[in-house]
């Protein structure tokens, strides 16, 4: 019973207006092929396979979950037509490398296709989302013979990419992993270990399955400096570039989980299985980490898209269920009682839920602009900072889009009373698919250590100070008495002082940046949303009708009821380490 | 792999230290047989049967389900047994009014087991938690007829309690109901209709259950004041009795949920079952209140006993799992990684975890004092004011423990990692057992409009001002210069401004009291948990040893860490109602 159409009107109003991608686009040879009449057609073309192929296909898929049987992987019921209709229709290849016949197209577009598929089927979404981040990898990493062995059928969505880094001892501290990779002499490397948690490990909707794979070479120095990348691949490829044998690689198990069930989650046996460097040796991690970043945008993008079928579900149930009476009067006194969208707290949960999905949406089109600068830019100087901005921002994108996400898909089920807690009504599953994406590709502990640690405090706050110069643009930009550019003056204003005690305190104790992190990068999001919001409502209060007046409503909402928060944030950050370090362990 | 044991240390440090019960109980005729020696014994023997017979059936109970077959629903294996034991041992009475066989003791003593069986596992401690909730308002309401052929059974745990009252087209907006009640001559009526969403309305633990059913008799008014209760046993009761025929009540199926899987929540069929009055015609809502009140403090204990469940499993994981290195440098060279609770980021959570359960369990006890009193105190004015209490922080206590209980259990997950997605490891089910508390016996935001709405604008404050005085009291006895003092301080200070403004502007804007009220409820929540932390930390001071540092320790985390979330929800109050309303129903 999810309703969701993609949201094409906002997509254009962040593209088009807000980001204005038509000169922007023009401005960069990476991108002069792209238009904003070309992404809306594709948007279109976009929407109809995920309302139309992959919505109706969830709540079965859920039931279903994937199934697994001597060592193969079945998906839920349509999976494999949607699949391959997906595939056909080129949507794996969208970003990829035009050389490799991937079709080049702009990340800002990319990400905005993205959160469609994941709103329409998050399990669904991921076969397609670890293949563009594996090719991703390749592309930047993989020599030139590998490189045109595997980019094109995975691009074409033939074969399907994994990446295998976790193992049952080591999670978040891939240096002691222990998977080892032996020369072979035939010029590639046996590989030898068991991997868990991986995302489409095996599965029955491609004829290979191209994984990512982190080992250890004979002799590697300990830790994270000692571990390699290899390319190893289920079925064997074939000088004409055909699946050829098996390869020593077998999944062992599935997990069974709180949600994502359509997504296999493997076990996998690597038994002196054939791999091929990718990169150099003992540079696996940096190799993997471009495949990672690209992951936790679009983890992020799991979080925007579950909360807005969230949203629009909640939406159509509040404006069909009847129940009590407004509080100023009945609004539908011809019935037995009104719509519960007459009361308050129920537009508080759906304004919350707006307001998030439409800031988050377009700070993600923010983060896929500085992407696409970093690659595109051609003067160095300018594509630095847009990279050192991909840096800083990829981790509160990754974070904050998802915990919001969950806190949006939460308040959506509230909305349903009994009936969201009530399986077929699919608002349960949308918070159990949300939940994992916090977890993955790095927990959002752990993307707050890299953005408050590596980011921040690492650079003593150079990368910061590029953020908070964009800001300060915006503000400056809008009238001194708008009291939204005033709001995010004093978030910003809170950031910046929470950035300087941090980078502060760091010097003189060991615990400062772990104690902060978490506070640090909610304040981090909430300014950066607050900062998407001040561009949408200066760009919707020069337009006229219904989507403007929406859009400037939700502003308000956002900067009056949930930017506050900010305040709460900062004095945690201030608090330091004191009352978390207190305790011996045995205490804790 | 769950972990618990029962917090008895902290119960008897809450109940005997912090509230001194023993004086307080002395000093009623209705509490005067019990005492911290007795209560301790009682802990000691209900921790065994939740940790021993309780917990292990939780895991298994998930994985099961109940099952529906041709009206009969079955429960997860092994729960008929644990329910036998369960209500052998006396503990569904142990609330019970001695005249019928119940045990009377003190509610500052049942919840604190409530919360152990909640704990342990949620699903099956429904069942004895609406069967205690029938009882009471049974006794409350019921002809002495009625209180001695079903009261005795029913304490004994022989027959079970169900309370049906929402409709498919009815939950909030209990005035709309259409099941109705004719009088058939005989004394009683025939009940016909049908309830949805009734939590134990079929099951195969006990013998009987009885149905507490809202219907309307003909010719009743309109709305809530032409709705009456009806008891409607499963099986007609005999003469003598014993469970003779069976009544014309029938299960039609049993919901597929989110969580609570042993639990079964039925769809329940009113063929002309035969029902008796229980109080007044038309004043059913008011006796189904007094059961639903009661039902609300103990699925507040659903959430304080998840959230300690939770916090326990996540503590002992934080306590094994070895990933990475501590912050101030290894403090196990011995092994290839330190445990990861040396990391501030997994200690903020732990200790959020245990701020907040701690918290609610202290303000559970304060509820409960405030019934007790209510029901035993002497003085007529002094029992008033403990009613007035009780009406005011019932449903802070229901909503607040249950949302902070969500978010502890996400919380707990999130220690885990990637193995707290994974079923096997329990975490999870922690937090979608955890997620209907939020929803079920009125929702969160009906909770909030019930505290804002009547229990604070309704008076016009006069509650409010008991609870400021009570918590100001505390604050005058500290010494000034207490930062925790001065801190719980602002905070009451900030819920006061609230409370005023909310006051003021309801007598202009009709969606005053609804735009305040969710944050609002928040704000009182966390002001009431600061004043039960000031409380506790005021014995501990004087303590010494382990459990009195880690007491000192959790409270100047919560103050310094969590309170300072006041401010935000203030603002949001303040925020009053025109963001909300702002926009026409179809642009929301």
């Amino acid at each position: 019973m999810a309703s969701y159409k993609a949201p094409l009107r906002d997509i254009h109003f962040i593209l088009a207006e807000v980001f204005k991608v038509d000169p922007l686009w023009a401005s960069m040879p990476s991108t002069a092929d792209a238009s904003m009449e070309l992404a809306d057609a594709i948007f279109e073309e976009g929407a109809r396979i995920c309302e139309a192929e992959l919505l109706p296909l969830n709540r079965q898929g859920d039931e279903e979950g994937c199934t697994y049987l001597n060592g193969k992987v079945t998906t839920p019921s349509g999976f494999k037509a949607a699949y391959q209709t997906y595939a056909e229709s080129g949507w794996v290849g969208l970003g990829g490398d035009p050389e490799y016949g991937g079709q080049g197209l702009p990340k800002m577009l990319t990400v905005m296709f993205e959160e469609m598929v994941y709103a329409a089927n998050t399990s669904f979404a991921l076969y397609p989302a670890l293949t563009a981040g594996a090719c991703l990898s390749l592309l930047a990493h993989g020599s030139e013979e590998l490189k045109k062995t595997y980019l094109p059928a995975m691009y074409e969505g033939r074969w399907a990419g994994s990446m295998c880094l976790t193992e049952p001892h080591c999670g978040t501290d891939l240096g002691i992993l222990s998977t080892k990779a032996v020369p072979n002499g035939a010029g590639h490397y046996d590989i030898t270990g068991t991997k868990i948690f991986i995302t489409g490990g095996e599965h029955d909707l491609t004829e290979n399955i191209i994984h990512l794979v982190l080992a250890k070479l004979p002799d590697a120095p300990k830790g994270p400096r000692g571990i390699s990348l290899f390319l190893v691949p289920k079925m064997l490829v074939t000088e004409d570039g055909q699946c050829g044998a098996p390869n020593q690689v077998r999944c062992g198990s599935i997990e069974h989980k709180m949600g994502i069930k359509g997504s296999a989650t493997c076990l996998m046996n690597f038994d002196g299985a054939a791999g091929y460097l990718v990169g150099e040796a003992n540079r696996g991690l940096a190799a993997m980490f471009t495949m990672m970043n690209y992951e936790r945008l679009s983890i992020g993008l799991q979080g925007i898209g579950l909360g807005e079928v969230s949203y629009q579900s909640a939406r159509a149930y509040a404006l069909d269920r009847r129940q009590s009476r407004a509080p100023s009067g009945a609004v539908s006194p011809e019935h037995a009682a009104d719509p519960i969208m007459v009361h308050p707290d129920v537009r508080r949960m759906l304004l919350t839920q707006r307001a998030y999905n439409e800031g988050g949406r377009a700070f993600a089109a923010y983060v896929g602009m500085w992407l696409d600068l970093a690659k595109g830019q051609p003067d160095p100087v300018a594509a630095q900072k847009a990279a050192a901005l991909v840096a800083l921002l990829t981790p509160v994108a990754k974070a904050y889009f998802t915990d919001r996400g969950l806190d949006t898909t939460i308040l959506g089920q509230q909305v349903l009373g009994g009936h969201g807690y009530i399986r077929e009504w699919g608002m349960e599953q949308f918070v159990r698919d949300a939940r994992i994406a916090q977890i993955y590709e790095g927990t959002n502990g752990i993307q707050a250590l890299d953005l408050m640690g590596r980011k921040v405090v690492g650079d003593q706050g150079k990368a910061f100070k590029l953020f908070h110069q964009e800001v300060s643009v915006d503000i400056a930009a809008a009238e001194p008495s708008d009291p939204r550019a005033q709001a995010l003056n004093v978030a910003l204003t809170q950031l910046s002082q929470a950035t300087d005690f941090v980078i502060q305190q760091s010097s003189l104790d060991a615990n400062a940046i772990g104690a902060a992190s978490c506070d640090y990068l909610n304040l981090f999001g909430l300014t950066a949303y607050a900062h998407m919001w001040l561009k949408m409502a200066q760009v919707a209060k020069q337009g006229e009708g219904d989507f403007y007046r929406a859009k400037l409503a939700t502003a308000d909402f956002f900067f009056q009821r949930l930017l506050p928060e900010s305040g709460a944030y900062l004095a945690k950050v201030l608090a330091g380490s004191d009352t978390l370090m207190a305790l011996d362990a045995d205490l804790m």
